[in-house]
């Protein structure tokens, strides 16, 4: 009889996983609660109005369309019978003789929930077209607001969270008020819009010394203020506490903390303090058969003890591992290979580490530009959005500034 | 001192009377809820997840960046005092010398309030959006389904109006049934979507008895049900009721009656049954000095007492002349030139009435596909609704098939 794989959540990690398995003589069932697979690198742009949201996202099933021995399935996952080995989801359940895990991650407010409702994450498309119409919202309120203080309000923006996330959103930013919409508000100038970074740490922590110093340095040519060392106590109706005193601002976005989907209550599993499920060095969960859990809900040892980042690589590479293992082609542990890591800052701005070789300015930003297009999923993709990043680069038009689904 | 000028609405009536004024001395104000003026001709095809929204709609202030005499506000308009001559919106008022509604027009349900929640209409990017969702989350709900009566009313899909919009979303859907989801599904056949056309009178009454007949005969080969002479007497949680009996359906499309917006209460003015305002032949409200409607919230008397189109044309065509009028450069009645009318039904085949002379087939696609790209309001639209047709034409792919704001 043929292997029956389930894998749950259709990211970088599964969706590798499941085309991994694609010679394979297994029967796999990919289950998703979105219909989509999201580019999440490049979802800043749309919340900043560059790219529109299909131009980052498309159906899984037709990703998957000449992949027979795939069924995809849009539905919620509710429980999981490692015993019975049976996945239940709304609609049905689906027996495996291996099960796949890669539900990603989500926000984390430290416990603050209050928080959540204040502030703007960026996940998810949803997140994403919600940001584009709170930041779009801002400008158009500050424009029809009378009195100063009420206007300084509107046009302040604090990104909570100096990771790529929050530094990309921070530039984009700067460039949308600064750029795009200067010569289109009458009655206030979008120039004056006050962007803030503000981490805990220091910005881009993963990074080398001398690329941080390179986007602070970019940062600060844009206009946003780069508060580093700062901690954010509080996130109110007004705007945030850190500190030195109250930040009045009506736009709060949050790209700091990160929390694991809750696979391991699923699977009444071992877990880290951000809930990720702790696996062997084969990416399986101990005492469960058959099941491994891979990408940013996993927590893989590595021999330093440091563990892995919670990037697309490391995802891409398990998914791909745990297919080899699988199909019975893979015996040894995993081994993730770094292939580098980029940030963009704004036109012309970027920070990469490849190959142990330092990148910053436009060198950086042309391959961070190429490797984005080329990575893009459909050919029609790469087009479009090769057409819209032209077309920003000479003109800064963006051309998604659309407020839609106004609460 | 400058004449003001107050536009309430910024479709294709307002956004041409702002772009009328733009050699004039007066200072213009430019009001609408939403920021963005949006291309409804092709509203469908972001339905249908054809095209994305940023590709059919724009920013108005960014349209209208480089006209220093308006100032383009975002806000709801809650009174206008005629006696005043002030208009006021939630946040402020705005006194004038002339005014012009061009608010347009949204769906009727004939007074039944509860087939409005059971049911998609298309006026908004956010009802495309909406209907997107749930065409797509269907055919996933069908996939899910182990039933078949279940997955039956799921494929089927009602659309109530048999007018331009309702024959354009029924072949639409017919193909992206039928051609492209085709070998994405596992468990059933997206080809076996029912789509059932239903019109009171005459699909596209408007037109000559033989494009009628073009366009039955298309939609029949697309496999679509055209049920004329049919009056829907009640939509209900599980589906409609016409004369013959229930129809079970849990996709019901709404692309029948139109209701203009309240502006006839807001100016205290004389309306016709669709609660549109009674102008003159110079588009002037009687009794109301400085008053011009114009578009689909106007009711205007033609000679042969007939009235006009609810089309863009005629939107377009009073915008210019209201401006001209108020600009002193007209004093002549309103007269409408007819440039013709086109409808598509799917990929190769339209129907179009030009100069008198009747189009079809692939010629008359060819017109409205060239059409339509044409009259996109900016270069870069132009180009990525260019590529997005063209792949279409070759592969039926449609990128744009996202479920968001899941409900």
């Amino acid at each position: 009889m043929k292997k029956r794989v389930v894998i749950v959540g259709s990211g970088f990690g599964g969706l590798n996983c499941a085309v991994g398995l694609s010679h394979s003589d297994c029967d796999v069932v990919l289950i998703d609660k979105e219909n989509h697979f999201l580019f999440q690198p490049l979802l800043y742009q749309v919340a900043t109005a560059g790219l529109s949201p299909a131009d980052i996202a498309w159906p899984i099933r037709s990703l998957l369309r000449k992949q027979k021995n795939v069924t995809v399935l849009m539905d919620r996952v509710t429980h999981i019978d490692t015993a019975m080995k049976t996945v239940r989801h709304e609609h049905g359940s689906e027996p495996y003789d291996a099960l796949v895990i890669a539900t990603g991650a989500t926000h984390s407010f430290f416990g603050h929930d209050d928080w959540e409702v204040r502030s703007q994450g960026l996940k998810t498309l949803d997140d994403a077209t919600r940001l584009r119409t709170r930041v779009l919202t801002a400008f158009e309120e500050a424009e029809l607001t009378m009195t100063d203080t009420g206007r300084t309000a509107w046009l302040t923006f604090v990104i909570v969270g100096g990771g790529p996330t929050g530094v990309e959103l921070a530039g984009s930013l700067a460039e949308l008020s600064k750029r795009t919409m200067a010569a289109e508000f009458r009655r206030m100038d979008p120039a004056q819009a006050r962007i803030l970074l503000i981490e805990a740490t220091e910005i881009l922590s993963a990074y080398p010394a001398d690329l941080r110093e390179a986007a602070r340095h970019s940062l600060h040519k844009l206009g946003v203020e780069v508060l580093e060392k700062t901690t954010v106590t509080a996130v109110t109706d007004d705007g945030v506490e850190i500190a030195s005193g109250p930040v009045r601002a009506k736009n709060v976005i949050w790209a700091a903390g990160v929390t694991a989907s809750p696979a391991a209550t699923w699977l009444s599993a071992g877990h880290d303090r951000s809930g990720r499920v702790i696996v062997d060095d084969h990416c399986r969960v101990p005492d469960k058969e058959g099941v491994f859990v891979i990408g940013d809900v996993a927590a893989f040892s590595t021999a330093d003890g440091k563990g892995l980042p919670g990037v697309a690589q490391v995802a891409m590479q398990q998914g791909r591992y745990v297919a080899r293992l699988i199909e019975g082609k893979e015996r040894g542990a995993f081994r993730y290979k770094d292939l580098g890591t980029m940030a963009t800052i704004g036109r012309s701005s970027a920070v990469a580490v490849v190959g142990g070789r330092h990148f910053r300015g436009f060198v950086a930003w042309m391959m961070w530009s190429g490797l984005h297009i080329w990575t893009l999923l459909t050919a029609q993709s790469r087009i479009l959005v090769f057409v819209q990043w032209a077309w920003a680069y000479f003109t800064f038009w963006r051309g998604a500034r659309l407020i839609t689904r106004k609460p």
